[in-house]
């Protein structure tokens, strides 16, 4: 299957500064994108879309996610931290099984798709479910089966090491690629250095990605020196976790030299603005983060923090809070931003053909319909995309060539069943 | 006419605290609610509309903003704030005529509408061309024609007053009030004393509101300190403005004693927290001025500094950023969020007869359409409300009884029309 789309806006990207070509033709070709250029192409295509008044980009990239929380979405609204998490957030998590993680995988990968998420990055529980979601759906995704230990004499058969060793040897790098499994760990303060070790061991052996939770509060990093003297980030390079690509979550209270730390190794870090902000974690102090070179993504997290999984709303919320926070109107840019939600969360999700639209990349599109009247006149099409695009004006997602959601209709997924079941299990649960 | 919703969830507020009720029926009688409850009135209603699915609130009021900007839409991003200024948006400004403001008002009421907007608060050129915007659309406005003065041997006849003034006798309480005229003083910085305490004086004999711009910037208030001895606050206090209801828009750095003086006067606060963030004038104490009993209503500012005219991303933004500031969740509750951006802005206008849902108040009212996706499970209607819901999803608005909007179409005004002319203006001038 090929598809031609023409007289569109093309946002491309040479040596990081991006460019709209206008009136452009983009070719794909099975699941390549085969052609971006101004003059029409000289082949044949089995479809052609005219696409006029459309802005194609790259497939947004949500970096860090609890996706089957949509069935907990605000149910804490308005409460401290702790509270959030004990009273209401982990006694529904002990009680949901399997059937609860199915049927809000799917409802969520709705959501994504018709906010422009072409990929995402998971941890949650039931893994399994989520990946058979992404399976049908046609979405990308890395999933993860995470480890928790909370006893100092856990052996590791005893531990959660095996169960995510072997979801990791099921699924990774299944669906042709679209899925891919990392090795996780859930945070400093849900775990024992002696299982982390073993672990992080295993994720080089592997060679996988590590993902993470990193230095979210304020809290976890005090206790983290509490009990071992040391901050989380030197916690995790210790016990050898950063010695695989790690992407660390959050990030919002590293000291400096944990920030030269996270350099030296590599690692990524995904920005979680409307969380860090909703739960009153902080700010990540992302500037500093961006200077040290550091590759950052951007994520949603899970919708009990957010409350939905909009990824315009993060990227609107990346590119003006700094601003505000640090009284300085050029603190964050608006290139830096989409690289945030695009490339970058494809480099740390280990997917290095896509992220760009170029000849020869993998074909995770979207489309924005430019005619609704909050994005005109376009002076500057960054600074359209981070401070006036919604996510309501995505018209099409395309994964791997296929497109999945256009024009508010699911094309692989049965949305009025999905709803329907998922409905109906919220209504039995509470 | 008479219209009856039923079905419907409709927001009503009884002593400050909001209750959803469901499966209600609300019924409008010419400009006014007639009825809520649960219960079928008795009485005969001219059309009956189902509103399953849809949550009834009060419309949106926009309380500070200069919706002609949308012709700047985005056009300075990623500049300091004396570059944005100086550079891109004054010298453009200096080139607008009466035609190009029409056009522009025209399409910002588009933008407005379809975003749940039923009132807004407007300090912008040619304030005749937006009134007639306003008087064809049905929306309600209170707008001003606001004085500027960097002369200090500028004679009254010779200042801005005189037109100010005629500008207030012309179209002051006309639309059948739906159309409201302010007095406005720009700024401190762009005024002189002399102006301002005459103008100041004028404004209480007529009766009128004041609007004004204060302390936005910590230069604004490090300038009128050194210019003055004073902050602005103190400098308008002296000079009388504060003698009349008054109307203040992002007041991001008052002192303390300055909030004191803004209490006493019982002055009005509007927090514009996108254009604050965005251009980096910085954080508004919005707790603080919460705690002394300010009303404090939400504006998007013009959308140069934003961009867009979206006031359920402002009220997402008042929502969560300063739970981030203050590392605490509870900092700001959606309750606040929605009295901000509803029944406070109405107070701030000089509107007692709307801005919450109840029997005998003006029927402005807008629907959420609750069947989007990212709008379910629903625990916490105000949590959904600020942090979940997107401009997009108000499928309907009402002024006064009149549905303007509903379902993406207008009902009384001529969007292709506007879109046209509006396209023709902006290519036609850079």
């Amino acid at each position: 299957m090929s598809i031609l789309f023409k007289n569109a806006a093309v946002l491309t990207r040479n040596d990081s500064s991006y460019e709209v070509l206008k009136d452009a033709y983009l070719g794909v070709d099975g699941k390549v994108i085969d052609y971006i250029g101004t003059d029409r192409p000289d082949r044949h295509y089995d479809e052609e879309k005219d696409f006029g008044n459309r802005l194609l980009m790259p497939g947004l990239v949500n970096s860090h996610t609890h996706t089957p929380m949509v069935f907990l979405r605000g149910i804490a609204d308005g409460l401290p931290l702790d509270k959030w998490l004990n009273e209401r957030v982990f006694p529904i998590e002990a009680k949901l099984t399997a059937e609860q993680i199915r049927v809000s995988s799917y409802y969520a990968i709705l959501e994504l798709l018709a906010g422009g998420v072409t990929s995402f990055t998971d941890m949650y529980f039931f893994p399994e479910e989520t990946a058979q979601a992404v399976k049908d759906s046609g979405i990308k995704a890395n999933i993860n089966k995470y480890i928790l230990c909370f006893d100092d004499n856990q052996t590791i058969e005893e531990s959660m090491i095996p169960a995510s060793l072997d979801f990791y040897n099921k699924y990774h790098n299944t669906c042709d690629g679209r899925l891919k499994v990392d090795f996780s760990i859930h945070a400093e303060y849900t775990n024992k250095p002696h299982i982390v070790k073993e672990y992080s061991r295993l994720c080089k052996e592997n060679g996988a990605i590590m993902h993470i939770h990193l230095s979210e509060s304020k809290s976890e990093v005090e206790g983290c020196i509490e009990r071992y003297h040391k901050t989380p980030v030197e916690w995790f390079e210790e016990l050898g976790t950063f010695d695989s690509p790690t992407c660390a979550a959050h990030v919002v209270w590293p000291s400096d030299s944990d920030l030269d730390i996270l350099k030296k190794h590599g690692v990524s870090v995904v920005h979680n603005p409307s969380s860090n902000l909703m739960i009153g974690s902080g700010i990540c102090p992302l500037r500093k983060i961006l200077d040290k070179g550091i590759n950052v993504g951007l994520g949603t997290d899970g919708t009990a923090s957010n409350n939905n999984l909009n990824m315009f709303e993060e990227m609107h919320l990346a590119a003006i809070v700094h601003n505000g926070v640090n009284h300085d109107a050029t603190n964050i840019q608006s290139h830096e931003v989409v690289d945030m939600a695009t490339v970058n969360g494809a480099k740390l999700q280990g997917r290095f053909d896509t992220g760009v639209l170029k000849e020869g990349n993998l074909a995770d599109i979207i489309a924005i319909d430019m005619s609704a009247v909050h994005l005109y006149p376009v002076f500057d099409y960054l600074s359209i995309l981070t401070k006036s695009v919604q996510g309501s004006d995505v018209c099409m997602t395309m994964v791997d060539g296929k497109i999945l959601y256009e024009d508010g209709k699911y094309l692989t997924l049965d949305e009025d069943n999905i709803v329907k079941e998922f409905k109906e299990a919220v209504e039995a649960f509470y």
